[in-house]
């Protein structure tokens, strides 16, 4: 029985123990905290996750989807909080599809205990992976509580242990690594609405909530207890950023200014906003991923990128699912499994980092802009004359269309959309049989393309 | 007396130390080599160095200019060898400007001559930097033949120390430090051409000798001995590649095929060149570059580039011009002196780094392009009928423009010679009037902007 250690037992590393474990190795997963929850309380990990086909795709071929979707709200599209009170929904899919909102902690408790479940894993907690030898996969763990040093070695190494990952660090001093680490200009600070007395929502449950106000936002997911979480995303420095919302009075007016309707379910959550940490985001890049058949990286320990598409997750575990499947491809030809792994999976993570900058400003500035809506509108308008057409949105979260698939299928339909915004008073005209007409030219001229693979 | 620090007594460090110790500064540089002849070894960094107007400004602000300027090679232009042997040659300015080429070890141990020469500056050789305290401007040496460590403190540190500076390994720790490292996907290594009998040159010497073969290149730079530094740049895999180029007879047979002008003078050469070390090249950024009002990163080891435009020594140069222009804007505040320095040189230093990146391709490729040829061809007619039109080349080479603001100059400039050059048979037309009419409406158009301020 071949043995495998997996550095990290977080959402990613649970989920790769039970793939492993299944294809039959005996796996060892060392973490380096304490317990499960302790895990999940980094600032800099939103405590929402929104789980989407891909994602789900990945845990149903271990047999844990279904345990997942139980502690999941679905959410139908967002609600966008103008500065007047007003609202706007969007539907996310045009039949009624959903993204999944689950509480990390809870999501990776139940990834935890349907690992531990399996045979042939074992898991060490509070061991900090103080040294690595990639040439030996050789590994020294120190315990925490006791500062005891043990010496681990397995046939491979898989390091899910995150944005910071030990195991890249190492990787780096290695010739020609090429790794970029960026972090986004914004952070964000928690703050939750609790549940009304009867336990259930204050606001619409079914879908996300957001206040665009341009180069800030306030965003909110709701919880299964009838609580929201938000997340309040602020420039580090400039006119409305952290560094000039220190007291609890700054905060207030802020809300009274910009987000006046939900004041009154925040009031009490206010007070000891300025205490919370600031969540960082950052976007990793690196490769390569493995070393030789022995070494590989996975999840945010190579690809780490902002929460604003929901991906994160679905992505470190779509690698799982892509990892199985080089496995089964290529069966005891390690160095190739490795290989396969990085060369198919980097530009698919290098293209969803892209697009999960990019939504950062569409969600802060473009969900309430008009040029935005009218081009949605146009959109819309083209999916209905050919219901095959599908819109990036809907191809990156309700498919398993590979992300760089899903960016040139949208880099496509957005030419097309250029052309037909481009005329006057397009909004107008949208129903007459002109525009109806230049459309389905356009969207002749780019043919299949344009009309992704489902 | 202000005390300051500088790590690594390279090209940049040694002339920093001059600056300082010109401010009244007392100096420490720690270098990690046991002498100055070992600092330029170090493989990836190319044995020849071209000085330009923005290095040469540098230089001379300190008095050290003209001692340099004695050992260089002016070179005006570049020699294209074609594969069937024929040769073309590419002046660099209108009016007879050069580069001036000089070995890295002279042009390293000049400045170290005439930085001992200061009062105020201690060397300490030997010493490698083991530990970082930026807080309190504290770092750890070990001396490597003895194995002491000393502790050193003082008001201000200077992280000169190269690509792989060990001070900015401990800034990356640092919350929200942007970083990327980029390792080309070519290596090089070098050839000898011995000088002949009379120590002169067997090819022309005011010039650089390029021998472009689309993926790959032969580039020689003359020596002040007579000898000539050839490097040959491959990439690391693929059909012509330092992979496939492994036995003496594999290179012999390249040089037969690709460079026979040149076999010859080399032939003895290849007898080891598969011993050499393959020199890596890697593009660095980061930032920020300081720390406070206490550090500060300067040359490669905050913005390391490609070596293909000749710019990495005039641009660490130019950092340290900066960096006191910014000490006598602001006198004593340091905060706003570091702050002030990062600000102003990181768009010229990623200026920069980008046209290194795409001269690596015009070299390899479009030197003996048809289409790269006409393009310059269609440069010359316009620089004829405005004087004050300047070439990328010129702004970069041959004036002290900041980086960023030639690159914008060269963007609209790009912007007409694609309209000219988009005009069918424009290569015969070239002196028609229409063509001149046609140049100087689209000059007139962009205006200013395309007559860059020189």
């Amino acid at each position: 029985m071949e043995h495998a250690i997996i550095v990290g037992a977080g959402l990613v590393g649970s989920l790769l123990s039970v793939y492993l474990a299944q294809a039959n190795f005996k796996v060892s997963i060392f973490e380096r905290n304490s317990d499960p929850n302790q895990i999940n309380l980094q600032v800099g990990k939103s405590i929402n996750i929104t789980l989407c086909e891909r994602g789900f795709q990945a845990l149903d071929a271990v047999g844990v989807g279904n345990v997942v979707r139980k502690l999941c709200i679905p959410l139908y599209g967002r609600i966008v909080h103008s500065q007047d009170g007003q609202c706007t929904y969007q539907p996310y899919g045009n039949n009624q599809e959903a993204i999944y909102a689950i509480k990390r902690e809870d999501l990776s408790q139940v990834l935890l205990d349907f690992s531990q479940k399996q045979e042939n894993i074992d898991f060490y907690f509070q061991q900090k992976c103080i040294d690595i030898d990639l040439q030996t996969t050789t590994l020294k763990f120190q315990q925490l509580n006791t500062g005891a040093i043990t010496k681990v070695q397995a046939q491979r190494i898989f390091a899910a242990d995150g944005a910071y990952s030990a195991i890249r660090q190492k990787m780096q001093r290695l010739k020609r690594f090429n790794y970029s680490q960026e972090y986004l200009e914004q952070g964000y600070r928690e703050i939750i609405i609790p549940s009304n007395r009867e336990r259930s929502w204050l606001l619409e449950k079914n879908a996300i909530h957001i206040w665009p106000r341009d180069n800030f936002m306030l965003i909110g997911f709701p919880n299964l207890d009838g609580s929201f979480s938000l997340s309040l995303h602020l420039p580090y420095v400039g006119r409305i950023s952290h560094e000039s919302i220190k007291t609890h009075e700054d905060i207030q007016k802020l809300f009274e200014t910009y987000f006046s309707d939900i004041l009154p379910l925040v009031k009490s959550s206010l007070q000891d906003y300025c205490m919370k940490p600031i969540g960082d985001m950052i976007t990793i890049k690196c490769f390569p991923w493995t070393y030789q058949d022995k070494a590989a990286l996975i999840g945010d320990a190579c690809h780490a990128i902002f929460p604003y598409y929901g991906q994160g997750a679905n992505a470190g575990f779509e690698d799982c699912q892509i990892l199985i499947q080089c496995m089964e491809k290529y069966p005891g030809d390690w160095q190739t499994i490795l290989q396969e792994y990085e060369k198919s999976r980097k530009p698919n993570t290098d293209a969803i980092a892209h697009l999960c900058s990019e939504h950062f400003r569409i969600l802060r500035k473009l969900v309430g802009d008009p040029n935005f809506l009218l081009r949605k509108k146009i959109e819309r308008k083209i999916q209905k004359m050919y219901p095959e057409y599908s819109s990036l949105y809907h191809n990156i979260t309700f498919t398993c269309m590979p992300y760089a698939e899903a960016l040139r299928v949208e880099q496509k339909n957005r030419a097309v959309i250029d052309k037909i915004v481009a005329i006057d008073d397009v909004e107008e005209k949208l129903d007459t049989p002109e525009i109806g007409l230049l459309i389905s030219k356009l969207v002749r001229n780019v043919k299949a393309p344009v009309l992704a693979r489902v």
